[in-house]
């Protein structure tokens, strides 16, 4: 199909199976003599070259990436990752390379399963994403000297992530909040509620910063804050549960450290007995296709710019790129808040009408 | 991590990189001969045998599976896909295949990208989604002898699908919807409609197959079957006009072939002035985390069971397994309509209260 030699069509031409043609280059003892002779005058005329062995005495490299797959979610949260999986795959492609999937339980799981990818299939690089305070991966990875690069900064809570001894990309949660906080204040809010999750996640506790540093600055108490903050784990339930507790609080509006979440304070919103005319006032986070369907406001993750980004850093180390040349190895990218009419049920006769504000919510941080 | 000796256990033990430990064996001319000496003594006595190596010599497998990953959509009718690929990967991971992804154009793309693949990383065997009719690359695959199995079924409309001289593992799209169909019967419903996808998509006509001859057999005339059948290319707003439409022909029910044509229909109802407190009468397909979100009633297939079917197939192949202990070369199994109160923003102050109906709508076929 592709004009250059194949093995499969090297077969073709010759009238042979695809394994005679296999095994004349990697096991010629099963092949018969006279085969083998005239499979081998045919591979040197054709100028076939088996691309792997090719690559690998050239470069040494196996042209494979291998990722983590975590298990699916509840559709809603999870469905950024699928995207991220989408677009790495398309941009691993784009530069010649594959990507490989593994499952793991746990992070010492997933260190198992990489060891046992380097020992057996040959794997160039990797992909981690899940990044968390005090995460094994990464000193491991280091101390093998094993090419890989982060989706997350590092979370560590006394460290610079610009000073991390390994590349990371990521997109700023605290300044999507901070702005998402802001829309809410433009449209008259002044009791602004968080909807997040239990204190010690790293991504969980940087998207809380963003509103709470917006709060204080237009004027919040800290007796407040405290009021209007609420942490529970992720689901739609408890979404639901933790908005019904803003509101009573006296809340008008809530950010929300994920879609699940807002999901669930947006059906509390819209019983609390509020006025649904004044626009959104809950916004999610991730822009899933679920906040597409009902109309909620979310932030939306440059999510194929930091795939694409991930692969460019591991195919400049893999392939020895010149160091003035070399990606960004810490980038912290910009996120677009999409703001969307509610209510597309009742009120426009249009599912979701969207439009996009396109606020670049934070310059990327360039070290 | 493992307990056995591998390539980074090696290394730490002997102080030495992982790129030497690896050199030692691929390519000992790079090596210093006392350091390898030291490495090659080394994995002697620890009885480290490179498993890819060890693995081709014993099986001339390389425990590569791979399949194409086409684009993310609009996240509702794709999100099927990604559950089948966590499900896939997880499956081929227990029989300790990994799972390797890869892009493609269109058919013809697939096909040279396999082809590829055949040459170059030594795929054992292949997973095609997205099967038609006409297809070109089940019978390129078969006429090379390359190992694959489909999820769908081929969708020739002169030969019977459980001939076919290739495994597939299906859902029986037909029965879901016949069952759908008739539990809105039940409802008291007497003009069901149905919305669907251009006439010639395989899946898309037995999908409509299902509602026709459920309708038929309630006693349909002929002409009602044609006013109330409406077809449109997938997307939430064409499901909106399609349903309106619907509505305005004097349906007081639909069922849907996607959950994005669904999400559109069920905004036509809402404005229909129907009674709302009726029940479903909106019913979509595939059971997605939207219709979750807003209490859609939706039709959910087996995906975990038809990726670890397509896995055990593929695996019986790819280890020479007894005849008479193969996987069903052809298989389809039955779904489960899942059936949710809708209006879950309005009524009961509950997002999306999910009860199962775990209705078998049909028998597993067995040839």
């Amino acid at each position: 199909m592709t004009g250059k030699p194949t093995l499969v069509s090297l077969a073709r031409e010759l009238g042979v199976s695809r394994q005679t043609v296999s095994n004349a280059i990697n096991a010629p003892d099963r092949v018969n003599p006279t085969t083998l002779a005239r499979v081998r005058a045919a591979i040197d005329q054709s100028g076939y070259r088996p691309s792997r062995a090719g690559r690998q005495l050239r470069t040494r490299r196996s042209m494979n990436l291998a990722m983590r797959l975590y298990p699916a979610t509840d559709g809603i949260n999870g469905s950024v990752l699928d995207r991220f999986l989408h677009s790495l795959t398309d941009a691993a492609q784009r530069l010649g390379y594959r990507l490989t999937l593994f499952t793991a339980a746990d992070d010492a799981g997933e260190i198992a399963a990489i060891d046992e990818l380097l020992s057996t299939v040959d794997i160039d690089g990797f992909v981690l994403t899940g990044t968390h305070r005090e995460d094994i991966r990464t000193a491991w990875l280091l101390r093998h000297d094993v090419p890989f690069v982060c989706f997350g900064r590092p979370w560590s809570t006394s460290d610079d992530p610009y000073d991390a001894p390994h590349p990371w990309v990521d997109v700023d949660g605290a300044a999507s909040t901070a702005e998402a906080t802001r829309l809410l204040l433009d449209r008259g809010h002044d009791r602004i509620g968080f909807l997040g999750w239990p204190a010690g996640s790293g991504v969980g506790d940087d998207r809380r910063d963003g509103w709470l540093r917006t709060v204080r600055l237009a004027g919040s108490a800290d007796t407040d804050v405290d009021q209007l903050s609420v942490r529970v784990t992720d689901s739609v339930a408890n979404g639901a549960v933790g908005g019904r507790e803003l509101f009573s609080r006296g809340a008008t509006a809530v950010v929300c450290a994920s879609d699940s979440l807002a999901l669930g304070a947006f059906t509390a919103w819209r019983q609390s007995g509020a006025d649904l005319s004044v626009g959104p006032a809950v916004i999610g986070f991730d822009d899933t296709p679920m906040a597409a369907a009902i109309g909620l406001s979310s932030v939306r993750q440059p999510i194929e710019r930091a795939a694409a980004h991930a692969v460019d850093v591991l195919h400049h180390r893999l392939s020895d790129g010149a160091a003035d040349e070399a990606p960004e190895p810490h980038l912290l990218l910009a996120s677009t808040l999409v703001i969307r009419q509610t209510d597309p049920f009742l009120t426009s006769g249009e599912p979701a009408s969207v439009r996009s504000a396109g606020i670049e919510t934070h310059k990327e941080k360039v070290t």
